[in-house]
């Protein structure tokens, strides 16, 4: 069986630099009362790895002490969340995404300029709730065409997309506003596209690999949208796509009688687990 | 036989602003050398009416004497007409439509601040021409899909629209230039929808009522694109559409056997022909 990985696979520009930030802090500081704001990202072995290097994981800023060093997620957080750690006497550590952290200046812009601002993307995602708390006006979140029909459009608007969205969701869900804005005419329409170019290139490339394979497996944290849209591309493709956290949720049985297998990863999956699923793969394969 | 005039029928706000103050202007600066520089609306009787107030039509700038009086048209004009007419010391009247002006300050920003800019429509307009010449920058024209799609995009993109353009295409070409961005991977698309309301209201009129009819008539000058607009409409709802500039063109033939005649007029028809042709097409019905 022969075992390709998708380019782009893997640990984005955000998250290398959110992972290598966080460790930096969390040795600097321990022992001075460290906290992990949310998941540092979306896999568990990078949560546990920082607990053990001293930062202890809070997932809401009521539970952090005051005047101790807080790692803010590389998803961001809110405005309300950051004037809570202001007023907590914190001392923090900002990993957010340069990419998550421009949509925030984006979508605060637009409102204070009037416009009705659309975030394109999963309204539960703590990417995407940290957005919408730097939007103060009228901002909300859609997730699909239909939702975006059924907006009440103002007449001037701005749209934005969650980093992590498939690009093809975003057009045909810009598609959608567009066309509701011109039965509502419209003065303005002022689209964004911030889904980030890693998350681009990773869609496009587990498209090709999975057009040229017979099983596929796709590997991240369960929480991770820009793995499970990974999963949704691949699965429209091959049907035999498997999503797992790590080898050990491996089946022989998925690889029996499959000559060409494809492995892609999320943002928040290390070369270390790619490589020890790629490992298991060959010698299930070889059997 | 019944005969209805389309709502939103005749001269828009625009075209009876430039017609009453070139009308002023010409009676006041009789005597002391006034040009109109264009046609002040596309309508020759306007036109005509015009050169009998005084004020002699002048084909370019450079027909234009040094310190001589000069009516700007409805559709406006490029910055580099505006600077010979400076620099010839004349005395300006503009009567520009406000929603075109306000047309040439968004390509201008747009323009400075880097966008590529894309103006829909035909760019053998005066409007066009005139907008393309306040655009210092990467500014086009286009008039089709097929044209949207075939562009080099910029990553900044903004779009603004002939006044006068059929919204439905304005949508189909707005949603090309989408499409081709996407492809691009573009940073930002900025869409202005600055099509004026009593043209996007005249062709819903007109939609509405060629439903209801079985023969139509749309009225205005032969070189008015609002006009040909109405007139393209009609004809997809009703093959029985005619084209004509005044009730002289009219034929009787044309109502034979007919129950339900519709007439639509564009921005640049006065109240005074569109009666004509009714009280015409009165007596050709009746018989």
């Amino acid at each position: 069986m022969l075992i390709r990985v998708a380019g782009g696979s893997g640990f984005c520009f955000g998250v290398k630099r959110a992972v290598s930030m966080a460790r930096k802090f969390a040795a600097e500081k321990k022992g001075e009362g460290v906290y992990s704001l949310h998941d540092i990202i979306h896999n568990p072995q990078e949560v546990r790895k920082l607990e053990q290097a001293g930062a202890k994981h809070a997932a809401s800023v009521s539970r952090i002490k005051n005047g101790s060093n807080v790692i803010v997620s590389a998803h961001g957080i809110t405005a309300a969340e950051e004037a809570m750690l202001k007023s907590k006497n914190t001392m923090v550590l900002d990993t957010t995404c340069p990419y998550v952290k421009k949509i925030h200046l984006i979508v605060a812009k637009l409102a204070e300029k009037g416009y009705q601002v659309i975030i394109v993307g999963d309204k539960h995602h703590l990417e995407v709730k940290g957005i919408l708390g730097h939007c103060q006006g009228d901002c909300r979140v859609v997730s699909s065409p239909e939702e975006a029909q059924k907006l009440r459009l103002k007449t001037k608007v701005g749209i934005v997309a969650q980093t992590t969205l498939n690009i093809d969701n975003f057009r045909v869900i810009v598609d959608a506003i567009n066309k509701n804005a011109f039965v509502s005419r419209y003065a303005e329409v002022r689209i964004f596209n911030t889904v980030c170019d890693a998350t681009a290139r990773r869609q496009e490339a587990v498209t090709a690999l999975a057009r040229n394979s017979d099983v596929m497996v796709i590997l991240g944290g369960k929480n991770s949208a820009n793995t499970r849209r990974l999963y949704e591309i691949s699965k429209a493709i091959v049907a035999d796509t498997y999503m797992i956290e790590d080898e050990m949720e491996l089946k022989k049985r998925w690889f029996k009688g499959k000559k060409y297998a494809g492995v892609s990863a999320g943002a928040s999956t290390s070369a270390d687990v790619i490589r020890a699923v790629t490992d298991k793969m060959k010698k299930m394969g070889d059997n």
